[in-house]
């Protein structure tokens, strides 16, 4: 097929992306064929979910469906393509889900290929609403693009074409708004998990942050010790921290950064 | 007054803090008496925002006014207390808003002091809605912690007593869960700046990690490629930053720290 739209859908993986993505797809309408794992609880669970036949070996993979979904861990994907290569039974397109690996690791062995990138933190047990997620789409042709930014318009209204080079970008700022935020937020629960205090004190601050960047850009709405340059505060927080030097050096570090953030107006 | 409810209230200080408290402790019903300032077109504004008299000197303070509310930085406060005392002629209590700052900043001066500190992160153009944020609050004696709780309670359903020491652990913790989590999403912002792609690709994500944090804490829910020890894009990552050596910095350390973070299960 090509040009025709995507009608029938298989996945490789059952892990945090497999379980986000299948439903929705399901839910949207898609006939899930297949879901190819190698972990037996998770597979069976996922396929139960969207209706879709278990499988565990690669030439098991309905050679018949439109689109093969490979959201697995970066560094299996080239492997995984050039198993279904060998196998020989598929001829649809074949996408992966991640931010950092080029179209090439698809395309290097299998032609029809394209990249279909949610730009979100899934996570098994969190299902985030992905009407509101930004899809990015590239394909091996215009044709097999356009194949695509189309099913990614079923599941959300912001569906962006964006090639290997801007989405790494993308992934690589999304690790600090994302994974380094989550990273902030723990340190901040370890802390408060030495006191009495409950760490749910924190919740309307850390929605705050974040929802008010909606308004305007982030370095403008620095807040704190260090962009007020309150060095005694500074210090007192060193001192608490005397005894966590990893955490005290991250404190120390950021806290230097956002200084210099006021000074240069961007952070890098 | 001690025991009695607050009916008046004077602040020194127009800032961030002034700015989102006066105007909410004005539409609850307080009467407003004085906003000292030393900036004239920002205690101007405020004060004819709460129908308040601007003031810049503080024997011009109301002697009157049941609370005065010291909404200044950290470091001006003890000082700011003397003048008052100096000044002869205020009675009421006398409270200050800051995390870091003890109780004993005010009662060393004022016998009759507190603290009223809100955790939220306040900009004088964010008005984040004040009925669902905690406020810490202490007072010098049972009594006047009495009536700060009975005045907190009339802007936020979310009151707590919390000392000095437990106070400064909450103020450290928002700095890494609040101003360093900002910092992060001013490196994102920065990052997708040298491409065409637009900052508010990120929004959905940045909201989704700091919202599903309320079902969970943030250690269990940490996902990107530190913590599935994904070393090849970790890789592309640091190369990627080569020409940012103090973000590459950053990446590398809070990287290795979520490595650690899932062999040891806490951040601190």
């Amino acid at each position: 097929m090509s040009g025709e739209a995507i009608r029938t859908i298989s996945f490789a993986g059952a892990g945090n992306v497999a379980f986000n993505l299948a439903p929705a797809l399901f839910k949207a309408g898609y006939e899930i064929r297949c879901i190819h794992g190698r972990n037996p609880e998770n597979t069976g669970q996922l396929a139960a979910m969207v209706n879709a036949k278990p499988v565990f070996n690669v030439d098991e993979i309905d050679g018949e469906t439109d689109l093969l979904i490979l959201a697995l861990p970066d560094q299996v994907i080239p492997g995984f393509s050039l198993s279904v290569k060998n196998a020989g039974r598929f001829s649809g397109i074949m996408v992966h889900t991640s931010g950092s690996q080029s179209l090439g690791a698809i395309t290097q062995y299998h032609a029809n290929g394209g990249v279909f990138y949610p730009l979100q933190s899934f996570t098994k047990v969190t299902r985030p609403d992905i009407s509101g997620i930004p899809i990015c789409i590239e394909g091996a042709t215009a044709e097999t693009e356009a194949v695509l930014m189309e099913l990614a318009g079923k599941l959300s209204g912001d569906v962006r074409r964006v090639d290997t080079s801007q989405r790494a970008l993308i992934h690589l700022a999304a690790v600090f708004a994302s994974n380094f935020t989550n990273y902030m937020y723990s340190v901040a629960d370890c802390l408060l998990s030495k006191t009495e205090v409950k760490p749910d004190i924190l919740l309307p601050l850390i929605h705050e942050t974040a929802l008010r960047i909606n308004g305007g850009d982030a370095a403008t709405l620095q807040t704190g010790p260090a962009v007020r340059r309150d060095w005694s505060t500074i210090d007192m927080h060193l001192s608490m921290l005397r005894n966590n030097p990893e955490i005290r050096e991250v404190y120390k570090t950021i806290s230097e950064l956002i200084v210099k953030l006021k000074e240069t107006g961007g952070a890098c």
